[in-house]
């Protein structure tokens, strides 16, 4: 094991708070200390409101929001991501959580920070393996059609506190139907709330910025009061429940939150809940990692950084076991604040330290004010916050660039509706591995000839070039495996069924960039029966990796024609003699 | 459907009968039935035996191959190819039906008929919506580490038989370790005639064709005789048994066998079944159609005959059919039994018919002689006949060509030895599929140069070329899809963190045979960083397919560079004027 030899380069790469700490100075604390009370006033309303959406307590929000924070900053790559509870996430926990179908909460808080544990496990298995690369898997379309159906259905899932009713399930048509059926007992008072704090934080996000600028404040300023919005509506409307009594009208509030900070908590290690969490965690894990590496790499690309993404599976790995231990649930990188945590000024893995320390001592003061606040609220948060991740127009953007992306995309978006977050983004997965490996299973194959008065040769039905009776040369546009073999052998045999004349075909292997066993064995069987039939099988433009493989087997001594190493030279030698020039090596 | 749509074109594509029939003459007659004569021989001990290997009852096997060759002379397009019970399906029929526990012979029986019947109604249904080409996910590698493993697991699963002892299991070590605690059993009778059965088959392969030919008889005389070999051993054992009373010896017996044609039965419909089954059903189609399709056309090849992949997964699925209701279990296109039928000069399905008339005279007529025939001969038939099915040479060529290719094979054996059949194939297509993608996600990058006095450029690390230190030339070995994308990025990304004068980098796309959406906001994001630190990024010899679809994309406004039609052209342009010649298109 690498990871056990603990040089100093190792404790380095595996500690990236050893590299920046020792730059570290109090310019840079100031900086990253103004970020953090940005993202603290940001974090408390959005960190309570994630609980209640994942299914849990109030105060794991909190407890997620702090430990978790310190372990990223001391094992993260990004100096700008701000870890803690996300939306999506919280989202998958409620429908991991949800299968256990557990009613006991103490059972429900364990099975949360048994979850986060594996997750974390998986996460920095993954991180010293270095096999960070495995979430590439996840296509663009998919994550883009994942994120925007799941903000969907977490804002549907978020209508019963605005209501006031009861509604549960974890596709679309259950909690759609879930509401309607119990629409009667909608609660006027929550209602008022909720729809008036979901407008309220509409008009924060998109008015307020330039009505504050429009009076004269600065930019930068008015940027950071826009944020404390969310704060804004959670005293008013906390207020406004405990001076009208609200609570004995129907509106739900949040209740006791225990003051104090985050208890020792243990994951449960019955094997039994980790069988039936384990498939839970790794889409939880692969889905945060993707999302906080890509929110890290945009940030870094801005100032000329680089991230990690091995060690940052550390990092977050390092996290979502602290949330364990400290009574939170699965955290990673959020979209949102880490590019409030970025703008706000942060420069270092600290400003994320400096948060934690803000919403402890929120967990420590603030927790007895949260009684009468309404879930209304929270789920007003969250809603607007959301629907800021739905953009349905990657279905357009694929449609016109490509109907396989189109099929991966709207696979995911129905399934994620239709079946829940986790039949949603594992069907995406797979769908774009079927459609890649369908496309690649019928290769392009195009008949190509001569550009006058030039050396290069181009698709006979696309471009005037000159072409030869007795010669055929097909360009082959993809690399050559056990799944596009056979198609390649029917269509060269295909394609001398028609013409007579034919005594040469050379496949032009510009970009092939591999042959495996089973396209060699094919090659071997078209290279036989093409000379029982008179006609010479040529090569041209083989790849030095390819030729290199090639000349291991028999191929190249049972080949009845010769490997040019230009496709120029092939037409040179087979049309100026009758049987082909000299044979050349390949580069 | 296109299907219910009879046409007269329809119907021949559908009934390949009718258009062979249609020349069908008293000469075609006669090849077909001295050819069905010599199957027939063959067929007789093997489908009984086989049915023994599947845990059936003997006359399943006869069942098995009297009405599915039927549907097959007219569904089928191979003209050569005999159906009916094969080894490696046999023994799969026994992993499935293994799996369900019964202890019923009566249930057992209903099992592999509704076996067959889900197998033949996936084949019917993947024929009719021409999904043929799915067979090719089965890499070549696989299907030879596949046929070797099950080999080995047939002829040891048939060792209990020639040591008469009791022994179970699915994988090796489950038949071995029986096989050793039972040792003690051995019937002596039994090893007699099992030993001196398969000394005397594999003497008979080997040793009596070549001393035949040396007393003057005719090559294919001889061929004739050698093949009636298994008969010889089962007569002559059937009468020593008979002979000397050895079935109260402890040599176990067939029994009796009914006589008569095969019954009609119907398959279970019950959906529970049905779900136990189907996976097994579905290892068993592919496997049977890969097995069926390969021999069928490396037959049809040598006579310059085609055969039709779809319409041979309805001929496949008609068998089951067939064999379903007929007291029959799954059926394939068996390897030896098609070259015999091929080699003793079959040239139509009729072949096939007249065996079936010849196996239906042996259940009217035969059955009470085969009473006293030992299970130990049917046993040794298995042996000798599966032992050539097992060729381990498949690991060293595989070894010396491609490592990938070599644990794809190493994997699908010793699954398929140590976890039974269906493991074994379901992992190798895993395997095989997994390690494409794996392989395909870190492209090959070749960083290239121009060869002097040529138009050409090769990797600067294989030729002597001449490279410009403005210009960087990276040619892309591999499409570009969501898998390998941010690979590229990153590998464009550190090569110009090492070099200060780099003004130009140019990807070379001819072997980039797609540019998946993913791939395409990569490539955007790549331009526009690259942008930023001054670079101009062109690209040259995009393919048609390619270009076409960046053109419905907003990339090639927003590339800071040029597309060059050749390498060459953006050589010339960008090593003589600092900025890059005038904007081409590409082929």
């Amino acid at each position: 094991m690498q990871s056990l030899r603990l040089s100093p380069a190792h404790l380095k790469r595996y500690l990236p708070v050893l590299t920046w700490a020792k730059t570290y100075n109090r310019e840079t604390a100031s900086s990253d200390m103004l970020a953090a009370v940005i993202v603290t006033i940001m974090l408390i309303p959005q960190s309570l409101a994630y609980a209640l959406l994942a299914g849990l307590p109030a105060e794991m929000g909190l407890y997620a929001s702090i430990l978790p924070l310190v372990a990223y900053a001391i094992f993260g790559t990004s100096r700008a991501l701000a870890v803690g509870p996300v939306a999506v996430v919280s989202l998958m926990t409620a429908a991991a959580i949800g299968n256990l179908g557990l009613s006991d909460p103490a059972q429900i808080a364990l099975a949360a920070g048994t979850l986060a544990f594996i997750s974390g496990v998986i996460l920095t298995v993954l991180g010293f393996m270095r096999l960070g690369f495995l979430a590439n898997f996840l296509s663009h379309p998919v994550i883009a059609g994942f994120i925007t159906a799941s903000g969907v259905l977490i804002a549907a899932s978020q209508l019963k506190h605005i209501l006031g009713v009861d509604a549960h399930g974890h596709t679309l048509v259950q909690v759609v139907g879930s509401l309607l059926s119990n629409l009667g007992d909608t609660s006027l008072a929550t209602l008022i709330i909720g729809l008036a704090a979901t407008g309220f934080l509409f008009w924060v996000r998109k008015g307020l910025k330039p009505m504050l600028i429009g009076m004269g404040l600065k930019p930068r300023l008015s940027d950071i009061i826009a944020k404390a919005g969310p704060v804004a509506a959670v005293a008013v409307t906390t207020l406004a429940v405990w001076t009208f009594g609200l609570q004995d009208k129907g509106v739900q509030i949040v209740g006791a939150v225990p003051t104090g900070l985050p208890p020792l908590t243990l994951p449960s290690l019955s094997p039994d809940l980790w069988s039936q969490l384990f498939l839970s965690a790794v889409l939880i894990s692969v889905i945060g990692f993707v999302e906080s590496v890509s929110v890290a790499q945009t940030l870094a690309a801005k100032k000329r950084q680089r991230i990690e993404p091995d060690q940052e599976l550390i990092g977050l790995g390092a996290s979502n076991v602290a949330a364990a231990v400290s009574g939170g649930y699965p955290v990673t990188g959020g979209f949102a604040r880490s590019v409030v945590n970025f703008d706000a000024g942060a420069e270092t893995p600290a400003a994320g330290a400096f948060t934690a320390v803000g919403i402890a001592i929120a967990a420590l003061l603030l927790t007895p004010l949260l009684f009468f606040l309404p879930k209304a609220t929270l789920a007003a948060t969250i809603i607007v916050a959301v629907l800021s991740l739905v953009d349905f127009s990657v279905l357009r953007k694929s449609w016109t660039y490509s109907k396989v992306d189109f099929t991966a995309v709207a696979a995911t978006i129905f399934l994620t509706l239709g079946f829940g977050v986790e039949v949603g983004v594992s069907a995406g997965v797979l769908i774009s591995i079927g459609l890649h490996l369908y496309k690649t299973s019928r290769p392009h194959v195009a008949e190509v000839g001569l550009v006058p008065a030039t050396q290069h040769f181009r698709n006979i039905l696309r471009h005037k070039v000159e072409t030869q009776p007795q010669l055929v040369t097909l360009r082959v546009d993809e690399s050559l495996y056990f799944a596009n073999a056979r198609f390649l052998e029917d269509y060269v045999l295909n394609r001398i069924a028609c013409d007579q004349p034919i005594k040469h075909i050379v496949l032009m292997f510009a970009a092939v960039n591999e042959v495996d066993m089973s396209a060699l064995e094919t090659l071997e069987e078209l290279n036989r029966r093409l000379g029982e039939t008179g006609i010479k099988m040529h090569l041209s433009e083989v790849k030095g990796p390819v030729m290199d493989r090639l000349k291991r087997s028999h191929f190249l001594e049972e080949l009845t024609g010769h490997v040019y190493l230009s496709q120029y030279d092939a037409w040179k030698a087979l049309t100026t003699s009758a049987e082909g020039g000299s044979e050349t090596d390949a580069a």
